[in-house]
């Protein structure tokens, strides 16, 4: 079964928002066997909206849109499907009582514009909305002969998400004619998308899996998917394919699935027992925001600050004056002294630096701008490195100096040595 | 003039990867009056993207595509735009010795894989990219006897962004009838869309402006774009309904244009002489690394700290024991003592600090997760207010916090009484 996916909304095709629902139900429409097989966005005029649908069913067998079910006059998904579909509007009393009761637990009046929100094409199954007021729908079209359907969800994420994996996807699985897609995602660190390719370069045959590669930044991955009938042993084939991408990889890869860095340091963190402090300069923290993305990532962060005065970094870290003054705030010496007043402060096993010249002022002949030191203090020694990375966005070197620090560290973890 | 954006690529229909390439194209190409009317995502397949293409072109005068340029085998954009032109590939010999030297440059020997990179539509001009080995192209494609045309450009994003600043819309500019379009951005905070669109109703007459609301957390923004002959005083039309914008919505706008929170209070402490201290607990570092995103935040930010156990907290900031056993962790007076205690510790004039339980764990029947606390302190006074933000996602909670003790520190900036 195939499925288009529709994104609706004038901030969407204008480049106010950015359209993250398309992707996380592609994700989803895929772990039922649903292949996702193109992408539409329409701005809030009926016309286009209704184009956009005509194409979407072209394409496959299911059209699910995000997007102008709210309140306001500019929402004109529902009409424009009513429409498409031949049906007439009707007031669907079950949402209406769900949308006044939203308001009244919250002692608010419910806005007027509100109730047109239950207003629903006639033979629609009703996707409710526990997180919001507008409820979803999935309403049969009729083309070629054929019945297709039209999913209909709000284009806020979390309320989308949640109708989405409660209703729409256990609905679709219930269609699907028996074909299932199982993927792997490989995450890399250290290698450039062409090097990747070539280093996987025929390890699945072109009937095996289909191979795609992903360089967005800070992430270089390669996902492998697999298909077949129901009772395929789709994880035993990628299991062997696995296999042979760890072995050409090696540890150039850091996880198999979609975690961060942060992730797997965490787990290697709790499993050798070990606790962590951080002290940031350049990246400003984005280390500890990371880490602490981490669900019960108390266990093992200990401890982080964000140190971007030479004052802060003598008075709270310890860093001489005199390596200060000799080296410069952006030098291994600091980042050597700031890792290891951290793991002082902190009293954890481990501490780990970053100091830097994120940009866009503040270069100089000698350490221009990209000019960054990671440094690592564990109990029996120490290790910095510089590394030159360019004149770059402000955002760039702070994400890239945070990747660059955890992976150190994970490398570390594994025991590697300093390559 | 009208444009279609299409986004190419397996990992993008397939939900790996997030497109943000169309949105940026789209706010570039409406700066300077082409108006992006549809967007369009293909998988690497070759009848599917060729569909996308005539699609885009039924809607637009110029389609305009990311990715697909790369060196690897499911790079299939430019065969089919040679073929849905009628022109044959033709080796580009400049951008060949470009992909040559880019390699050479950095000591290494060029893949045999990149020269296909260089092969380009016949009749094309050359998109050069400075950043990268992916030359893009304009090919002009008959349609319906007018001429249309085909701009496709690289999807990493670095590189896309340049080339179409540099030369994209540069070439777009010289192609434009006449007609100009301006957009103005007010960003808010404590609203919701609803709400927003309730106050906001009838600012604007029908003609005289088009609204989009964007609802995209923790951004809740509305943004009005006027359009009109080359010689129209747009700014002068945006500044009239801009004032009717601002009494309406009082200090709920936070700024006119796109920035964050995080911008605003820069601006605010950076105009007063003031210097901030940051002390967090669940939001991990994410503060730190929001004020640190601004260019120049050093002059302000002085110190941050991120204090997740108890003994952090007593240690660093002075914590006393007995409010950590009276009151508890996550508590109005916890948030006050980190306040005073990180304003304290960083010479700051002003402590703001964060508190809570970000779940998924942690949470107690008088506690739950979603219990936050935010703390402020300055000489001569210490303000802290305890917030129940309901069981949601961790990373909304982080992000929902951060916005909060933002806002508050924003508010004490513009003499704001405790609201």
């Amino acid at each position: 079964m195939k499925a288009s996916l529709l994104a609706i909304g004038d901030e969407i095709v204008s480049g106010l928002t950015t359209d993250t629902n398309s992707g996380f139900l592609a994700e989803q429409l895929r772990a039922v066997g649903v292949e996702p097989v193109a992408g539409f966005s329409a701005p809030d005029d009926e016309e286009a909206i209704e184009r956009a649908f005509e194409r979407a069913l072209e394409e496959a067998d299911v059209a699910i849109s995000t997007g102008g079910l709210g309140p306001t006059a500019d929402d004109l998904t529902t009409p424009v499907v009513a429409r498409l579909a031949g049906r007439p509007l009707r007031l669907d009393e079950p949402s209406l009582t769900a949308i006044e009761e939203r308001f009244r637990s919250r002692g608010l009046p419910m806005p007027e514009n509100n109730r047109k929100q239950a207003l629903l094409p006639e033979g629609s199954t009703v996707v409710p909305n526990p997180l919001g007021t507008a409820p979803g729908f999935i309403c049969p079209v009729g083309r070629g002969g054929a019945i297709r359907h039209v999913v209909c969800l709000p284009g806020v994420p979390r309320e989308m998400k949640r109708m989405a994996v409660e209703t729409v996807i256990p609905w679709l699985e219930g269609l699907n004619p028996g074909r299932r897609f199982l993927s792997r995602t490989f995450s890399t660190f250290g290698l450039t998308e062409s090097r990747l390719d070539e280093l996987l370069a025929g390890v699945a045959g072109p009937t095996e899996a289909r191979v795609a590669f992903r360089a967005a930044f800070p992430h270089i991955q390669a996902r492998f998917t697999v298909s077949g009938p129901l009772d395929d042993p789709l994880e035993a084939r990628l299991d062997t394919l696995e296999a042979r991408v760890r072995e050409r990889l090696g540890t150039h890869l850091y996880a198999v699935g979609d975690e961060g860095l942060e992730e797997t340091v965490g787990r290697l963190l709790r499993e050798r027992g070990l606790t962590l402090g951080v002290a940031e300069s350049c990246t400003g923290g984005l280390i500890g925001d990371r880490l602490t993305d981490v669900p019960g990532s108390s266990e093992y962060f200990l401890m982080g600050v964000v140190t971007y005065s030479n004052d802060a970094k003598q008075k709270l870290l310890g860093v001489r004056a005199a390596t200060l003054l000799e080296h410069g705030a952006v030098s291994t010496q600091t980042a050597e002294e700031m890792a290891e007043g951290i793991r002082g402060l902190s009293g954890a096993d481990l501490g780990l630096s970053t100091t830097g010249i994120a940009g866009p002022d503040g270069g100089t002949p000698g350490k221009p701008v990209g000019t960054v030191c990671v440094g690592l203090s564990w109990e029996g020694g120490t290790w910095s490195r510089r590394y030159d990375l360019g004149e770059r966005s402000r955002d760039w070197v702070k994400g890239m100096t945070a990747q660059m620090a955890l992976d150190r560290l994970r490398r570390w973890l594994l025991g590697e040595a300093d390559s």
